[in-house]
């Protein structure tokens, strides 16, 4: 104990290691609503540090957890077995925007809003657009494999990432990928660490491809009386050759939990509620949103509202970005799934999640990603009540079990992580489960590197219904 | 050997081994100029034969070589220790292509411009379009993560590919990824065997994406005195936020080589040639065509040839489809490389490696894809001429210093496979090695698959320079 501290304490100084019970309950969390406590939080400056910390973590075999902002929904970064939390987020800095390569170099601890603003002012375009991108971090983003509602047309972190330094699990520096979009050199390490949540390695800087930024934009909202002709609509788009850059859906609860925050007139009565972006060329969005308003009339939208200008189209995602606070009205404790389906199946899935809401007798809001199949079911319940966890345990049991049998998967955007570790074996056979632990053997032999995720056991028992603290 | 036969024979049948001399050599080879006898082929028809051939390579501990159209520009598929050539080419079958999806599911036999053709039918598009479409299988662009003149607008095989069904090196059979494009369950096994040259596990099914067909498209072919007026039109391009389905570039050798092979009228004191290709809809390939011509003629274009129709584009296409017959005028034997670098550095790249064929007496046409810094220096030799092949060896040495020199990586689209295992020390550190040996052992600990490839050993020794055989 004393030991590590003041190795510790040695590598980062003692302005930047943390012990009092009051820090260590600030990284004791993360976006789900499981907490356990840190013994030791450490935040770095740089990579030679973070390689120091790992050697102290591997030569004393403590658990180590990196951290970024913590606005992870899986549990990723809760330190479930104790030890070392890591803070990354000293390490901010953009390191390069080559413009005419169309290459960013960032360190982990970046705000992803913050390369937003920084590429965006040249004229370039990061599109990877999580709900948290405000707060959450780039390093988060690759380790958890972030995605957002412009996956649909332009794909998710892994997409863009074309190269990493890391530092393994024995405190060794490697780099993968490079600068490049074409590069098949060894084995794509690149894509194992993006997603792997911080389990195989400790992701210290970050290469992205660009894009030239979208020239224009058209947002359009349109009520469904029905949810079949929100469902109908989406495909429709598709056939039409049209990708739009956002497609989003809401259900009834969701839409009256919204309009309850923020009475801004959504019919109560809507089923569903589409809210579609297109973007690109001023004459390529001029062309496409009337085309999408037909779509969404021809199937039986009682109201199609248009923006006009981007203020008015702030407006009408207003409904959107409300409703991840606004469902929290219904109970304190929101479990934020994101299950995603083939997204010829969302309507069949939605109509399976209202029916596990009503049998477990929990209010579900659903919202999300209808154009990628993206959904989020929000189960809200007291995390105090245990009566009540247990009945939320089942549901997310089924909502698994629904996902997986509609051709889908336990997670397209949060990662694994902590919360979700117990139910691979729904979607994976043991022999699968098998390779993904040759895997984390062949970067981390010891289990120093963020244990206790993506593959459960005994951490990952009662998850839902024991009292929270490690 | 006796046994081996059995055993195979049982699997596939007696139609489907071949042993002899003749057939033998068939496989001995692939788009390199190196051979190597296999002692057996068989040639499966689905994945339960492939899983019990599998089994038996494993129980027998006898080398196994999955094989596609055998079109590589590596060697990735030749059999360097002798054992079993697994030609995949009767599992062909486009299994399903679902529209409203955007998924297409085939086997690895299947044509990639079949493939091509079956989505185009369907106002569908699947962008990947290596030189070989015409006759390389989809199962080879997955093991060696081939890309094309498209990459630069869409990505490379990696983009879109899902997910897999694998046998793996002790004959299970796993599934990655899926049918979703957001999907991060576990660890991206997809993307790890994707560029694995088949030394992780044998590919039986592939996922793939698919997009809307672009509407339009418009052919721009521009001449250039100079190298460096063609190579600042690349960037300028870019800066105006277009970017293009293809951006081609052709040195004067290549130009020259072309004309006499073609009699197209093309300048031979010009330095350079682009051939630029727009897509999308309508209204924007219009109005990006002349904004592209505009920018050729500021840097300098002596002549910029704009198609007006489909077969005008495809009269454009020509001479740079032409190209990699053409060369062979120069020498038999061709070594195509396709070192990458970021494309800001071609110029300097280009100018680079026509010292290296200056300094080494080698003829070497310079092409490729200048829009994504994937270039195609291709030394022309003979590979019966000893003398000859030590200096090929060192230029291709120096090719990649070069290439790794300037950010780059020794393969864009090629794969490391056999001819570029000994430089793989140029790109790589040891340890960054070892974590690729770790991958190859969680995957496939007696080395059954593919042995030989990537890592090099001594396989790779005198590879330019010994005879062939082994």
């Amino acid at each position: 104990m004393l030991e590590t501290v003041q190795a510790l304490t040695k590598i980062v100084g003692s302005e930047y290691i943390h012990l009092t019970l009051e820090d260590r309950m600030c990284y004791s969390y993360d976006g789900t609503f499981r907490t356990f406590l840190p013994d030791y939080i450490v935040r770095p400056k740089n990579t030679l540090e973070i390689q120091e910390i790992v050697k102290v973590a591997a030569a004393l075999k403590i658990p180590l957890y990196p951290r970024g902002a913590g606005t992870g929904l899986s549990g990723g970064s809760v330190p479930v077995k104790g030890g070392i939390v890591m803070d990354l987020t000293r390490l901010n800095s953009i390191i390069e925007i080559d413009a005419k390569n169309l290459v960013a170099i960032v360190e982990p601890g970046v705000i992803t809003a913050d390369l937003h603003k920084a590429v965006e002012a040249l004229g370039l375009y990061y599109p990877p657009d999580p709900a948290s991108l405000k707060s959450c971090t780039m390093g988060g983003n690759v380790a958890e494999g972030a995605g957002g509602p412009r996956a649909i047309k332009y794909g998710v972190t892994r997409d863009y990432v074309m190269g990493l330094e890391v530092v393994t699990a024995a405190g060794e520096i490697i780099r993968t990928g490079g600068r490049t979009v074409k590069n098949v050199a060894g084995y794509d390490l690149t894509r194992l660490f993006i997603g792997s949540e911080g389990t195989l390695g400790v992701v210290t800087q970050i290469i992205v491809r660009l894009i030239p930024k979208p020239e224009a934009k058209k947002t359009i909202l349109s009520m469904f009386p029905k949810l079949d002709g929100a469902a109908e609509t989406v495909p429709q788009i598709i056939a039409r050759g049209i990708i739009p850059a956002a497609l989003e859906i809401m259900d009834d609860l969701a839409i009256n939990c919204v309009e309850n925050h923020l009475h801004m007139g959504l019919p109560r009565d809507s089923e569903a509620i589409l809210l579609i972006e297109v973007d690109g060329d001023q004459e390529v969005v001029e062309k496409q949103a009337p085309i999408i308003a037909q779509i969404c009339q021809d199937n039986g939208a009682s109201e199609v509202r248009v923006a006009s200008n981007d203020a008015e189209s702030d407006e009408l995602w207003k409904a959107r970005r409300a409703v991840s606070t606004a469902i929290v009205q219904l109970n304190p404790t929101k479990i934020a799934e994101d299950a995603t389906v083939p997204r010829t199946q969302i309507p069949e899935m939605i109509r399976r999640l209202k029916k596990i809401s009503a049998k477990y007798d929990l209010p579900m809001p659903i919202y999300g990603h209808a154009g990628d199949g993206n959904l989020h079911p929000n189960i809200l319940a007291n995390h105090r009540d245990p009566e009540e966890m247990e009945r939320v345990e089942k549901a997310v049991e089924e909502i698994f079990k629904t996902t997986v049998e509609l051709g889908g998967t336990l997670s397209g955007e949060h990662g694994i992580g902590l919360m979700k570790a117990p139910f691979m074996k729904l979607q994976f056979t043991p022999v699968e489960m098998h390779y993904f632990r040759e895997v984390k053997r062949a970067f981390d032999p010891h289990n120093i590197l963020n244990p206790g995720k993506i593959f459960g056991g005994e951490e990952s028992e009662g998850l839902f219904t024991s009292p929270n603290g490690n």
